[in-house]
């Protein structure tokens, strides 16, 4: 006889799965050369150790002054100050703005001592006999950055546990940080299981079918940080499956187990999970649709996942809750900002209440914007994921939604 | 005197740069194992080579059946079935089901000849004597996907141009298609110019600073899958610059020269263009705030962006131009769609009508949702970016949205 399942919905099942990880656990860290980091997290913080600006700069092309000399000028009423000279590029002058005087300055050149402000070109004229008239009066910093006005010296400019994005790359380089501590990547295996699975190099005989999730939850697990170790195809018996698994364990930071979604093999699987180490099982069964079947545990400090073994399932909880421990576990300790796309549905979705559903679904323009046209396909094969753009989330209140309505569409990557 | 800048909507601008790139351009193709093709773009149409899935399978644990014995069945009236085998996992089996038989079958198995339906295990009872009792009536097909039902052979299921998320990964593995042919990744030219800039290895002197753009870039044009060139650090002289946008045009698909955001540089950067080839320069000026005084051009069927210093300027410019020409460049051919966070603004943000406006602004978390917390900096640099969480755009079309208004935040990657 079957188990019985005891649905938790996803939110409650990441949050217990994640409870469940050691507090002590702390991952190993390694140094990379920062323009290699794209995507890493940070395993240190990072101190300024100097002022960002190193020096005062001017934002325009203009002259240096004295902006107390500007006081009261304008179109009609012009400054006259004298023109001592051109600030260069790249070096801090010894030319000194004395009352009176003004000096050239280009966009990112250092401002000359005694300078206060900087007038732009467009807003003087010169005049013969070395001297410019200013049109506008300026206040005391105007078109000037300050020393340290981005960052000061000594400040945390970056903290353990943040993604280095594109502009922290940027910020580290500046700071002449060329490389940087990260995080190890967390080492996911992945063990794909069914007598009637093989490889996707063999050619399947009649009754087989080639291995599609290990190569799709791989690449997940790229995606969302991860380093994934194909541990192959296991036969449908629960010992090999757990020696597989035990092997698994040792050397990984996460393990999914992509099991037939059959009774008999969700019941290997949970047998396994709980033969594998402490606490074993911690939920069995989500409320969620494609994806009920799935099974979560931690084995000895390791976190184990048991995925049904129909592609679109595996996926779309490999997305809720693989990504999120993924990022635990490599040390993301931001909070998740998922973006989505507003649109309309095509058609009528019936839903049941209690359970939330994720429906894969195109994305087609009109000119009042999005249409989401769920792609229906009973068995969720591989293929109708091909055809959607993204999932639309019917949220486990809902006893389905009318054609026209308000969704949110949360893009594939 | 400086130029004058006719400015171009963004929108406009990449139409006017997209239309000039020559037609019969067509990317080098390189051959790619599937699964270390995540994220690239599909150079082939790709073909199934048999169905999927290659047989009837069942979707559940139960009975295979032919459809018609069980017509009438249910709880208080069960048809009775002879037990006459169990489908083995991963074979076609020799069972045949005949009228009033019914066989074993695991999830994945293959459905035996003559039967059309299979009944849950949940809806049957053993009885004695090698029977099952049949508590529900079953419809033709019920719980089994058909051959074919997936994909039918010879059905194009890929197209050139598509991009091969984790699902195309997935398909493609499932066919037996374990190397496909990819367009090779566009090459950019990165050409970083400044008197006052040095290598982020260097230590500044006073009146220097570090190269950030070329590094930021580098990092944007991978997100966008490019694959960065660096031509480093080139003096503000026009000859020098131009000889090496020469070197660059020889052997890169785009080219980027970030530019000091000053007036001269800017002429520096629009004289190289103009004589590096023809048509030369397109846009010269963009209605956005920050990146104005960007420069797009086309230079003998390669095309060329003129990037403001400042940081933030040129990544919100690059990431609204250099991305979806880069995509082009790819060979990707589908229409983008952007995902953004919907959130209330968190203070007054004032703007000027005929002008799109990017602001970088920080998420927080709010019982009603997320509030958009703008960052700003007069001077835009580089830990602005850090700072923030995504950019707000404010259509050109308004003059200022009130505290409390509805955006969307394009979160950065």
């Amino acid at each position: 006889m079957p188990e019985f399942l005891r649905l938790v919905s996803p939110a409650e099942a990441l949050a217990r799965w994640l409870k469940a990880l050691p507090e002590s656990r702390r991952g190993e860290v390694e140094s990379q050369d920062t323009p290699g980091s794209l995507g890493r997290i940070l395993a240190e913080d990072v101190v300024a150790p100097h002022p960002l600006p190193p020096f005062a700069r001017s934002t325009v092309d203009g002259y240096a002054v004295r902006a107390e000399d500007t006081f009261g000028a304008g179109p009609s009423a012009p400054s006259y100050l004298r023109l001592v000279g051109e600030v260069p590029m790249g070096r801090i002058s010894d030319i000194q703005i004395h009352v009176g005087e003004a000096a050239l300055v280009h966009t990112g050149g250092a401002i000359p001592e005694g300078a206060s402000a900087v007038v732009m070109l467009e807003d003087t004229q010169t005049v013969p006999g070395g001297e410019i008239e200013v049109l506008s009066a300026l206040g005391i910093g105007k078109n000037v950055i300050r020393l340290g006005e981005d960052i000061q010296e000594g400040e945390r400019v970056l903290e353990i546990g943040q993604r280095l994005r594109v502009q922290e790359i940027g910020g580290l380089m500046a700071l002449g940080r060329t490389r940087v501590s990260v995080f190890r990547r967390p080492r996911v295996a992945i063990l794909s299981t069914g007598d009637e699975v093989v490889p996707a190099e063999a050619e399947p005989q009649p009754g087989q079918v080639r291995d599609v999730n290990s190569h799709t939850l791989a690449a997940l697990v790229l995606r969302s940080g991860g380093q994934p170790v194909p541990f192959g195809i296991v036969p449908d018996d629960p010992e090999t499956l757990f020696q597989a698994a035990q092997r698994a364990k040792a050397s990984s930071d996460l393990i999914i187990i992509t099991a037939g979604s059959s009774a008999s093999a969700r019941d290997n699987t949970a047998e396994v999970v709980r033969r594998l180490g402490a606490p074993g099982v911690l939920v069995h069964g989500l409320s969620i649709k494609p994806g009920k079947p799935a099974i979560l545990g931690m084995v000895d400090g390791v976190p184990v996942i048991g995925l049904p073994g129909n592609p679109v399932s595996a996926l779309v909880v490999a997305g809720l809750l693989v990504t999120p421990m993924l990022r635990r576990l490599g040390g993301d300790n931001r909070p998740t900002i998922t973006a989505a796309v507003p649109a309309r549905l095509a058609v009528n979705v019936p839903s049941e209440a209690g359970r939330e559903d994720y429906l894969p679904a195109r994305l087609e323009g009109s000119p009042e914007g999005w249409i989401a046209d769920p792609v229906f396909g009973k068995s969720n094969l591989i293929f109708t994921l091909v055809r959607a753009d993204g999932l639309i989330r019917i949220p486990a209140d809902t006893t389905g939604l009318p054609e026209g309505s308000r969704v949110d569409v949360i893009p594939f990557d």
